[in-house]
């Protein structure tokens, strides 16, 4: 006999945290940059349908068929009799869906953190495995009747089973990978790398707030009885409490730190609250909720920065700290705030260990087993693009897609530094530039020369650092697409079709010169920009009459020698 | 004894309403510029993580902790027994949240009006007010069994309670700040500022319009016994009605008067007519519903164009309009429109002063509170940002972002005009800029230059009227970076990491020519661009040799005198 | 007596299934141009608003009033009694609300394939059709009691009755309207126009997926008995299953053939699964939800394939194959795969015979119908809009909408080919360009000189084109903003305000030349941008003193004669 309202409410619930999906692709495409907006949306998309059916055969047997302390069973396809593990009232299939939801949001927070940098086939490998045996065992000692379960540990809708999780794989992916270039730089200070639309990021966090109420409240797996019922109200309020505190929280201490209240962590923060309650919505009191808001808003900041900058493990997204870091404090803190067995309501230390203990073992397994796909991979296929693929962005390098934004002009990537000057090829001896005879002169008596250097947008930086050795204090650049006739090469393609790009992205850099000669300049540029490959670039010389400073009135080779204007 | 399906019910609503701020996020920043996305996204965000404790403290007593005619009570952290004003089987805290969301709703309405200009502060100020206690008094007098609702007023889901609140606070807002500059010209004729995004836009308006079936079918706050699934079924016809019938008005009346169908008014016109049809979305037939969107289809262009046009009130949204003008008609015309009491069904015109009664008196209330709100915060920390903050745009002046949208470029901002050029420091005399020997001459004899002026995107608009001025009559602008050795200056903070731009945008504004002498055009560029400070720009001179207009065939002099081209 | 948590779940899906038009919007905008954007997302608000009265007042009672074989009945306004149809315990209006989102997206989904070319009022008057005879009579037949639903014929969520209808009249539209121009080369191959976001199209794609349980599951319409419970169940997993099936299954497909997985076709898989399996949801197993995703996987590729590149008909979402071809699949694999009464489990092929039958009836009727209703749309008011137009975006054009991204710098529309330079008017005679005296040359001796030519975006490449022709290898374009003092002319309206651009978009192509000569490039641009009106553009010239090949050193003329760099 099935439950109606106990249905619905699972299916609401598996129907809402679907859409985390979303959310989760929202956020870690808008905290990115542009030159890998398909790649990380195709990543999100593939985790949930590479997840699906790996869940069906493989993870939802490993976590609720059999009663073991250690795993399930195997239950391909999911045919075995369940009825025992069951909700009341809820059929299996309901179920079934509703916890693959479940998984496949713990699959696709690693995402986040490997974002810009991985290999689009290894990520598909290690979200198989997560989905596949690394969420569903730890999942079976917490919710399949593992030893977790046995002993009283108490993670209502996934702070450790499912964010954690996610964050812990995280964390080992994203130090295995390494940085992305450019992100430390030569003092090994960290460098913001801008995320190409705080929209789309703001859009993913209100997604995924409002998820979280399927995620949380539906968890009751139920709706029959006033118990079960007033539970799901208090849930909905907590599950609202955290992330609003940590939020405030968090944007006070951003503006008293850094003076400016900053709206990316603030958005990260409301995710850090909204994981950290997850664990005892059900059994904190809204103040309990609001509490473990205040620790998640200043644990997140703090956490954020410790990656950052201490442990210089780099995580563009943030989703160590938010899931990694505040889902394990969530569940701890219910350790302490739950009004029936915490702490601080006079139960003892007993639950709070075991939520310790619990918090532990889940990071030790998870790391463990992650780091041996990791390893694997890195060993077999490899787990991190090229430097020169991940230069050009995924998008073009891992899909044949020219730009997930067709028509958008983009300024070139300012982040890469530190990165050598390729050396790919013997560069012909310098070119005997003809200095031409100078028609005008300044009122110096020096001859300006305007340089354009025409060359490929992932060159610029390099371009910029050697040009600044030479001498030369300033320059401009701007974003310009060049074309020859023969060109008509596909460039990629987009659902099937050719891309024919006859006009190709390219950067222009002016640069006026006095006192450095323009063969320095030249043979300087030829030497960084060289590889032997067409495409490598043009420079066109040609006469300037004069230069004035605003600032100061100064002119010609005066006027080049302050940098700041 | 708690009723299942009426907790989905409320709690189901409850979600769906909270994602209203997505809706209204997306809203506010798509019809908005994106230098001030950062900036607007954060507001919506914070007033709802403000309002959530506010409204949990304060604002839920006042509006339901007694049955005063006035206000309600003091209870704060909803303590409190309110078994007597709680719906059949829905418990306490479903009932909070439920509220909550809905107090939140009419908070984040003001921040589309006052958008692009406001501080932030001040918006986390006034936004506590409103949640703490502005929308919780007139709503207890409407929902809290207050002295509207003792004398039978009827606001179903809150045309007058959540969206006029929002509103009337909205207009005072609007009208205290003044507008935005530029929204002006100097004959006083209002100027489109186009907004950055209308996909952004028109997702809002889609996830609006899907959660004020929420809003309005599950403020039935049950879905217990006949009558009341009869309404809901009811509540969703007419919600749906009425905005689709108000977009395809308002589009006709765009087409007729402006000659095309406008795309943003007709996306307005959406929400306007949800917001007319919430009052009485229980009490109207489909055909009442229908109704109410053809004059809320009527009334929100003429009412965004008197507020544009005559009244002067800058509301880069709309949200007067949408939010105050038609929730007030909204109300209204239910008096007229309603099957069971309305004046056009034969049931008098008690009903109907009733409801022009609770508007006026709400919309009295609303509009003292907040003006008493804002001149308090006006005289003390200041409402508005300064000038130059408005024109760099508030992401990167109240939240150190440097950009919403890293990467992407951007055309300067073409919108301010008529502010005067600042002052900000004694120039030093003209230069005396060497007029250098002509090289080449066109064909009347005339040498023709070419002057690149580089300069900070904030005072083009000021140099361009300077040059038309002097007897310039055409240009080219374009972006570029600039860049110099020592200008890796820290100039923002992203997640708490350092943004070291080392190149900044600029433009540059290419001038050709040749009657009007290039010293006036560089000293009038220098007195325009003149500050003091480092990055005033550079001027660069250079020949060139001929001009050809396409259409006449005229050239050198001939070829610059027409503005057209 | 009703039903509180059958009518729960109507409305339930009834407010996800609106929800689906905020997915089709942001699907077809992103794959779509950015100058088309607001114009696309106007037809997707104006199908609903269009279609909600026109289904209340015709639709409806054609589908449901009466149980004749082949339409229903005539009931305006939906006042009749619907007792006998109506799902046990759902109210009238709960059913109406239902049917009318469902309505909604059969028409919303010709406006993708159909998009960028199609005329805004014309869009209009279709769509009106759709939702007023076409799509509610072939409805009958499946779900009012018509012929085929009388036969056995199975199509539980609209496989058929939605989603092939849509993509019938997309696939006729998109025939009659002819592609785009630039989709085909003059080789007749089809080019790729890369759609403006993929963050927006995935969005789109997340969204639609989850209102997919709403429009799927949600079709039981009630939750009463446990064999409607189980069946919610089983229809969200299989709903879940095939989608994310056939994404797997279209990545790997494309990986192989195109060498790397494509982001485009895959989001678009997705939508094929979630079609596919619409139509036997409730009757298939896990496993045979697998399988149509399987199958829907290789589908979509190679009919998107055969639609570009062998039919040629330009579709420029994918609306035909994901629709048309996949609701027609997918309806028949019903007939193999219905665990009830499929091939594959021994049922006969009887029931596979009314499956087929059934979609060939419905395909018949809808194409039949819409192409009448094109040929009398094609010749009277005019289907499609003028070449200008398209080449020009349709926001400006058709809704005086300056830009659905203000502030944005675009790139130059890289698509257009192909198509003959317009003859506008009558050039007077070529200029007689004096060759400048030359100041400098190059080591050859050799005069080089630079031709900026200023002109609009849209004759860029024809003027491309022109310049090839002529010997010219290769050219630098980029986007300048052009001003003028006179042009303060309204250009367009936003929200009802003027919008007074007086900066104009245009392009600036750079060429360098040597032994071409220069009053060859100057005529040569001339008779390519001649219209006689004002804005045909301004052709500089200047003096280059030398030119370096980065690749092999060469200098002066020898550099300009390779176009690939």
């Amino acid at each position: 006999m099935y439950s109606s309202v106990s249905t619905i409410w699972v299916l609401l619930g598996a129907a809402m945290v679907f859409l985390m999906q979303a959310g989760f692709a929202m956020c870690e495409a808008g905290f990115t940059r542009a030159k890998n907006t398909g790649n990380i949306l195709m990543k999100n998309l593939m985790d949930f349908c590479i997840g699906t059916p790996t869940y069906w055969i493989l993870g939802f047997g490993l976590m609720f068929a059999g009663s073991g302390a250690i795993v399930g069973g195997l239950d391909p396809f999911v045919r075995g009799d369940y009825s025992s593990i069951l909700p009341a009232g809820v059929p299996l299939f309901a179920y079934l869906i509703f916890q693959t939801v479940f998984c496949a949001t713990s699959a696709t927070i690693v995402s986040g953190s490997m974002a810009e940098r991985t290999k689009f086939i290894s990520y598909c490998l290690y979200s198989f495995c997560i989905s596949a045996f690394i969420y569903p065992i730890s999942g079976h000692w917490i919710w399949g009747g593992g030893w977790l379960s046995q002993m009283g540990f108490h993670d209502f809708a996934g702070s450790t089973a499912v964010h954690m999780v996610g964050g812990v794989c995280a964390c080992i992916g994203a130090a295995i990978l390494g940085p992305r270039i450019g992100k430390y730089g030569q003092d090994g200070k960290p460098r913001a790398i801008l995320g190409h639309s705080l929209s789309l990021g703001a859009l993913g966090v209100f997604i995924l707030w409002f998820c979280w109420f399927g995620f949380n409240g539906c968890s009751t797996v139920g709706m029959e009885g006033d118990d079960v019922i007033a539970s799901a109200g208090l849930i909905f309020v907590t599950t609202n409490m955290a992330p609003a505190v940590a939020s405030v929280v968090t944007m006070v201490y951003t503006w008293i730190r850094y003076k400016k209240p900053d709206v990316g962590m603030t958005l990260n923060a409301a995710l850090a609250g909204l994981v950290a309650i997850t664990a005892g919505c059900d059994v904190v009191s809204p103040a309990g909720a609001a509490i473990i808001g205040v620790i998640a808003g200043l644990l997140l900041p703090i956490s954020v920065n410790l990656f950052d900058a201490v442990l210089k493990i780099d995580d563009p997204v943030g989703a160590i700290s938010v899931h990694g870091v505040c889902g394990a404090a969530g569940t701890i803190l219910t350790g302490f705030l739950s009004t029936s067995e915490g702490l601080l309501y006079g139960h003892g230390a007993r639950f709070l260990l075991i939520q310790c203990l619990g918090v532990a073992a889940v990071a030790l397994w998870a790391a463990v087993m992650i780091t041996i796909v990791f390893l694997i991979i890195k060993n077999t296929i490899g787990l991190r693009v090229t430097a020169e693929e991940e230069l050009k962005g995924l998008d073009v390098t891992e899909h044949s897609l020219p730009s997930a934004y067709g028509g958008f002009a983009f300024v070139y990537d300012d982040t890469p530094d530190g990165l050598p000057v390729p050396d790919t090829g013997a560069m012909p001896g310098p070119v005997p530039v003809q200095e031409a005879v100078p028609v005008t002169v300044d009122s110096d008596g020096v001859k300006l020369t305007r340089v354009d250097i025409l060359c490929k947008m992932e060159r610029f930086d390099a371009l910029k650092r050697a040009m600044f050795e030479i001498g030369i204090t300033g320059m401009t650049a701007i974003n310009v697409m060049g074309c020859g006739e023969q060109r008509g090469k596909t460039e990629g393609y987009f659902r099937g079709a050719k891309v024919e790009a006859t006009m190709l992205p390219s950067i222009q850099v002016s640069i006026v010169v006095s006192k450095v000669p323009v063969s320095l300049v030249v043979d300087t540029a030829r030497r960084v920009l060289y590889t032997g490959a067409f495409g490598d670039g043009k420079i066109f010389v040609c006469d300037v009459e004069n230069v004035i400073k605003v600032r100061t009135g100064e002119q010609g080779y005066d006027a080049l020698q302050d940098s700041r204007e």
